[in-house]
């Protein structure tokens, strides 16, 4: 790992009210960038002041989306230090989407020692608002200036940070789903197990028609058969049927989410079995009429833990736990966010420090 | 549609040797910008000289891939008019892919002016060798600084244009393609018929592994049963079978190639049978088995006409018309190219002069 260069802002902006934060609108005032040439690999780290990039209208990724991304959160604890949750993850995550974006490889241990060094830079940026956080949010576009198919032989690789507010204003609070039966999201074969630019594309237009229709989400289901359940827009998904908690298993066309793995992780050592496995979504519908589908949530970096308190599909709408948040998600959600925020013990040592 | 505001470059760059040239890696003197929001529509149209976008690292398109494209030549007759090849086509196109993406509409006819507009000013850049011309690659991205993944409400439209050289250098001769039997492309219900980013972004793997197996190009699958055929990389694909023409239908999955229009609307003209439909790439190996397989070619704007000489499958090979151009495929290709250089009358119209 090369020493990062760092260029620091002449001017800082003002800190927003941290009460009034819109989700990825406001930037720190400082980014963390690294090129990606044949020659030289991944090279020149650096920290500069955030501002625009400047790129070829050829470039690659403008034309063939050859982008992958990560999204993970720092939190500042009541004693001011700053925790940053699971970056590992998101470092192997980032290398296996590299690997179907054919991107280079990137070291994993220099990704966190970057996010931490932009944080460190711009920690002021970190707010404490109970439930507010800082999203963290790393990206490698394919730069190179050429309209030819292939992969590209130059990529930059970004962070960029913004601070975020609770998700939950009023507290944690179940929402309606839309089944999706028309669009697809993913396929086996194609990109879904990745973190890959096109993937959100194709999502927007299903997102958009079930926001018309009322829904807050989409939950897709498998493009070969429409017939089981793959995960919700930015969210894994988890049930709970008479007892047996269920997630869609890892199956190439779904992301594994950090949250995902966590969850499981609590459930397993709370002596909750965990299955991993297909469902379809007639599964849900008949544990639904036979009374048996106890709860349903959804798990991402964003919501933590989102309740799903209604499911539409087709001409069935099925309500869970009365619309109201399960003991399970509750449970699992004072749990995460407890660590995340250092209030809880990191019994799992999933919190990173950053110095 | 607006005047378009014109700033020349204040020192072109020197033409290149057209004998010499590599796709899509040199660009003309200038380029077109025209901007969206919500506000104001698609505004302010312009030319100016080419060279690089700032965009903002939150720029929507660097995330979530929310971008169309299109591809389409201009060529120089012997007597120096400059022609476009059915330019509408894709202006119908990019709207098609621009309502798949959720990204605004934009005037078919406007659209066609400023491609007009864009080479009159760099019409000396339209190279005159035999088999070159010059390509012109219009697009749209999506702008807006913001991480939430939903259509974005900035966009905007470039087109950059480079000269290319004979795609045949040592005249039209087939290739050898590999049916992919692990990656999947699209399916029904994704973005296959739309002309947008990640659908290439997901293909770059699949295209590197036939590369390095010695093929040039891959023959995509259905996604859903891994059994019907959709199209090439960049082209789609014709089998000439026991005398009979036929093609991948418009399925959903894959794109409306103008070429594959211009060749069934030829092959029509010329009195062949020509079925779209579904076909099973077991059909084709049983055909090739019975000796019937007479025939395969690619359609796309890059080549034109690219015949197939050799088909892999799992462990099976197939070569069709032992290994040479097949009677059509030269037809097609003569036509078409002599349509689009001006030395065959344009009997069907297709021919857009620019003044
Ligand atoms: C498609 C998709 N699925 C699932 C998730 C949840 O993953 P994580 O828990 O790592 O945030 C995300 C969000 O990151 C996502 O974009
Ligand atoms: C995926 C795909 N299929 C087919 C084609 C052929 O289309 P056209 O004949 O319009 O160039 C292209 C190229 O543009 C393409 O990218």
């Amino acid at each position: 790992m090369n020493e990062i260069r760092i260029e620091k802002s002449a001017s800082l902006k003002p800190k927003p009210d941290a009460s009034q934060l819109e989700f990825g609108k406001l930037f720190t005032d400082h980014m963390f960038l690294l090129d990606y040439s044949e020659e030289l690999g991944w090279h020149d780290p650096r920290i500069v002041p955030y501002g625009p990039l400047t790129l070829d209208p050829a470039s690659m990724i403008l034309h063939y989306g050859q982008a992958v991304f990560e999204g993970l959160k720092a939190f500042r604890t009541s004693d001011n230090r700053i925790l940053l949750f699971r970056p590992n993850k998101n470092a192997e995550r980032l290398n296996v989407s590299n690997e179907r974006l054919s991107i280079p490889e990137m070291d994993e241990a220099a990704f966190v020692e970057y996010v931490k060094a932009l944080i460190a830079i711009d920690r002021d940026w970190v707010p404490s608002l109970e439930g507010t956080s800082l999203y963290i949010r790393p990206f490698i576009i394919a730069t190179e200036p050429c309209l030819g198919v292939r992969a590209a032989k130059q990529y930059l690789f970004a962070i960029i940070m913004s601070p975020v507010g609770a998700y939950y204003k009023e507290g944690i609070h179940p929402v309606k789903i839309n089944v999706e039966n028309k669009y697809v999201r993913a396929v086996r074969g194609g990109t879904g197990f990745a973190k890959t630019a096109g993937n959100y594309a194709s999502s927007i237009k299903a997102q958009e028609e079930a926001k018309h229709d009322g829904f807050s989400q989409v939950l897709w289901l498998d493009g070969k058969e429409h017939a089981y359940i793959e995960e919700v827009g930015s969210m894994n998904i988890f049930f709970k049927i008479g007892g047996e908690i269920v997630t869609p298993e890892l199956n190439g066309s779904i992301l594994a989410g950090v949250t995902r793995d966590s969850v499981i992780g609590l459930l397993k050592s709370w002596g909750y079995p965990v299955t991993e496995r297909k469902i379809s979504i007639e599964e849900i519908r008949r544990a639904s009429e036979e009374g048996k589908l106890e709860e349903a949530f959804g798990t991402g970096t964003a919501a933590v833990i989102s309740p799903v308190g209604q499911l539409h599909w087709e001409e069935h709408t099925m309500t869970i736990n009365g619309g109201e948040t399960g003991e399970i998600a509750r449970r699992l959600y004072d749990t995460i966010t407890g660590i995340q925020s250092g209030k809880l013990a990191d019994s799992q040592g999933w919190n990173v420090v950053v110095e």
